[in-house]
């Protein structure tokens, strides 16, 4: 039985104002809670879930959590859900703190002021596919303990290191690393293979800030064969990749 | 002021039942009901939005229609949308029939059991991107006149052709042209590029359906160089279409 005030903490780390002030995120649905147990990069402090799931699910969790299992109903359980298509289980983790990045032979990705959570979360797990390490975001990029964007990222948020800073003194301080902004008229990205660079992608519909595009060594374009004005971030994302390292 | 009884004609059409029914769908937004218009491939019958939406439209929309404009509230069309995100304007508008597809040549794009609307969209905006005129879907691929549907395809649902029906048969229709099936442990997709052939996309969590794999002519994937387990449906779709076309 979930108490009141704990039901409202749970909430409260909806927004990401107390998500900050605790340090903690919630992450929903099994898949998700499993493989960030598994990557040991966020301490659990508490594990809700359905009398069921736990059952099926015990073992598994034993493996890689010590701490409290707390069996909820459903009803309750959506009570405290941010997601709407509702879960069995309800995880608490504590942030992790980002690693310093040394970009030096190396592809890294930039982002520019994603602000669709879904993106974000798509981002993440195509740069865990592609084994880009690290993505470093502006500091009003949304947050990646949104709750929708730890849901998307299927897992692979424990294992690609997530960076929030100003950007662009970030990119001077790089230099001589090389900054391929993703733009219109820029380079046909299919003649483009790198092994070392900064990758920016800028926001879904303004695109990449004037300050930031006036860094850029060169743009890089995804060909237009057809009549669409653009194509989704986490879409041009995935080609740019693509193309770049594989 | 929305009568009650053509609010509740127009909840209905958030229900395939419905939409099917009534040969109908809506769409919402200034920016996806301006190029469903121009494309001229859907007959609209009407359109509701705010006075201030509507006066600053109304030049661009008489461009392509001559129907009833109608002025409601923001608080009216809260209650008819389907979106959760709130638009200024609500349209209505008549499906279009398919036209049958004629594949050689060209690249097709085939797609078995999407089910996750904004998949679908995001998947029909990148054939648009890439000139790719026809998608050809197996029957319990979600309905493409879904509101988020239509919201995700920004437009190209306008310049996409668009088929519903049985797969394993219309495929073995087109032979000899070949099936491309995106599946695991096949071709790497940075070597294939192709002008004629039937891309086959599976369902975001089953793949491919074991009948339809079973005709795959050859079977290609994206390099995997990282630890994600898969790839959102739409990028892996983005991602293919990008080597093979470009």
């Amino acid at each position: 039985m979930l108490s009141k005030s704990h039901a409202k903490y749970i909430q409260s780390l909806h927004h990401k104002k107390f998500r900050d002030i605790e340090n903690c995120f919630i992450a929903e649905g099994g898949k998700v809670i499993l493989e960030l147990l598994q990557s040991k990069k966020f301490t659990c402090t508490e594990i809700l879930g359905t009398q069921e799931w736990l059952n099926s699910n015990e073992a598994l969790i034993r493996k890689n959590f010590t701490g409290p299992l707390e069996v909820i109903q459903q009803h309750e359980l959506e009570k405290i859900a941010a997601l709407t298509t509702p879960n069995q289980v309800l995880a608490i983790f504590k942030k992790a703190l980002s690693i310093p990045v040394a970009p030096e032979g190396k592809i890294n990705l930039l982002l520019d002021n994603i602000q669709d959570p879904g993106n974000l979360g798509t981002i993440i797990r195509i740069a865990d596919w592609f084994g880009i390490n690290n993505i470093i975001c502006s500091e009003h990029t949304v947050d990646i303990y949104n709750p929708k964007v730890v849901q998307s990222t299927m897992g692979s948020l424990g294992r690609v290191n997530m960076i929030y800073t100003e950007l662009e003194q970030w990119i001077q301080q790089q230099r001589p690393i090389k900054l391929y902004a993703a733009a219109l008229n820029g380079k046909n990205i299919k003649e483009v293979h790198l092994s070392e660079g900064l990758i920016l992608i800028g926001n879904e519909g303004k695109g990449i800030s004037e300050n930031l595009l006036k860094l850029a060594d060169e743009k890089i374009t995804i060909q237009k064969l057809g009549d669409a004005e653009s194509l989704n971030a986490a879409v041009a994302t995935g080609i740019i990749l693509s193309h770049i390292v594989m």
